[in-house]
């Protein structure tokens, strides 16, 4: 019986063009975040303030939120362009979360993207105003994403959901709180993980389809069950990865899940356990997108490189 | 020539009645508070953040940036209710910048409106957290407020303005960069204090206008200066304060400016001299009011008292 998988073929690594287009992408999105951020000129009110500010964004991520965003937005109908705004918006709401995660009294970590973090370098006290403002700044943003009125408050609504206490913030407190604990479940790792980072990749897909304006509900909600089924992959996946991989290819501290007594998918499913799960929700996401009415090949594409990854 | 004074009044105290107005407004904004922040219950995610969230908002703060609201909403037409999402929304963000003003890496304060603060309480961590919850808490708030979406995201966008790079939080920044420097100008303190305080209560005069929906443009930049005036009067009173007042009154620690190496508005105009400019800007927003089109006693005062008290 293979008319079913011919139907609906395997996620595949990505073809030639296909990569090119995602890497054309990220340029975008890359001088998009180089023009939006403030600059520290001689009318700044505080330029040490966007000095950091634009350090810690502009440190070389892999823009993996807007880019979600922007594939996500073409395969629910739209054009990547459409979702540009919501993608700088979630690049800030991430690196908001890098700099306060990185701090003393957090993390406590002195690396990240292979450079020294933002408090490092700035001092603590410069590093959480950055933080601060990155995330105001995220909201700023969206208020500015050409869609209609009504659906800009839809998008803002995902954004503050994603990012507080329910999402972001309430999963790096639980995740600070099971630090150490010993006997941490599968489900409750995944609890914390689907708000920590699941939500804000989770909503990445939602917003790109929102911004794909205007996309049917069912749209928007399959693009939303894609960026979890994502989201959860690419957390298993940064499990592996801090144990297989070493400080220099990651750019940030290997073995730091184990170090901090942290538990992992790994502990719980064993390396081959964790890949073969992270697989298998990408193989599940990827046959999602088969029902999405729009052009899916750079979603592909970004979920691709979003579970093999080597960083 | 007692025409002129009499067409318009200089400010007076509160009448008995507008005093009761004022206190009633204040308890619904507490009960409102009280019932909006999160529960710590049993199917949280992280009940410490919420308790964390919920002490640092709900210890006994004068509310001024949700009376403002409301009483200029009425100010500009409309109810007090109209603007009730709106003033929680100021309180979730005035109630982050605190906790995270008073971090050990910022002004390292141990009390606040009589308390310990929150990371005395919490740990640091959580009390990041809880700022970074709170903030994205004011946003969601704000979404839900009961207006046109197009006027939401005005609300949205001056939100977002007054609280980031170029308001509270990148004077809050200029503030660290300027403590321990000699020659600190009237101007120079004047911008920083703007940002710093000014901005967010500039904020709750325009959200207010904005709430009493449809608000005409000029009523709505009326209540954006009076606001302006305002916040300014606010913080000269607050460097009065912080010198003239025992710790015990001001349930923080009484002369911390001069002990943080702070150039205070009491340091370039002298006691007498700042008292009587917080006075001129308070009788300047007060002439404002009476360009407005609705009941401006509630407003005046909120006014009187964000200007003559002793804490």
């Amino acid at each position: 019986m293979t008319s079913s998988s011919t139907a609906h073929p395997s996620a595949a690594p990505p073809a030639r063009d296909d990569r090119a287009r995602v890497n054309r992408l990220r340029d975008t999105i890359e001088d998009n975040l180089t023009t939006a951020l403030p600059a520290a000129d001689s009318t700044a009110l505080a330029p040490k303030l966007i000095d950091a500010m634009r350090y810690s964004t502009l440190a070389g991520g892999k823009r993996l939120r807007p880019l979600l965003c922007a594939a996500t937005a073409v395969a629910a109908g739209g054009t990547a362009e459409q979702a540009i705004p919501a993608g700088l918006a979630l690049e800030y709401m991430h690196t908001y979360s890098l700099i306060h995660d990185d701090l003393p009294a957090m993390d406590d970590d002195s690396l990240r993207r292979g450079k020294p973090t933002c408090h490092i370098v700035y001092g603590e006290a410069d590093a959480i105003l950055a933080g601060d403002a990155l995330q105001a700044l995220a909201f700023e943003t969206l208020t500015n994403q050409s869609c209609a009125a009504a659906t800009r408050i839809k998008m803002l609504k995902v954004l503050s959901y994603a990012s507080g206490w329910v999402g972001m913030v309430g999963g790096q407190s639980l995740d600070l709180e099971l630090t150490g604990t010993a006997s941490v479940t599968q489900a409750q790792l995944e609890r914390l993980h689907a708000a920590k980072t699941g939500a804000l990749l989770q909503a990445s897909t939602e917003l790109g389809a929102l911004a794909a304006e205007p996309a049917e509900a069912t749209t928007v909600s399959l693009c939303r069950d894609i960026g979890a089924k994502l989201g959860l992959a690419f957390q298993v996946i940064d499990d592996v990865l801090d144990i297989s991989q070493s400080t220099e290819t990651l750019g940030k501290d290997a073995g730091s899940d184990a170090e901090q007594g942290k538990t992992t998918f790994v502990d719980l499913l064993g390396m081959a356990g964790a890949q073969d799960y992270a697989h298998a929700l990408h193989e599940t996401a990827h046959q999602l997108m088969r029902n999405l009415p729009g052009d899916t090949s750079l979603l592909a594409a970004v979920a691709w490189d979003l579970v093999f990854r080597d960083h």
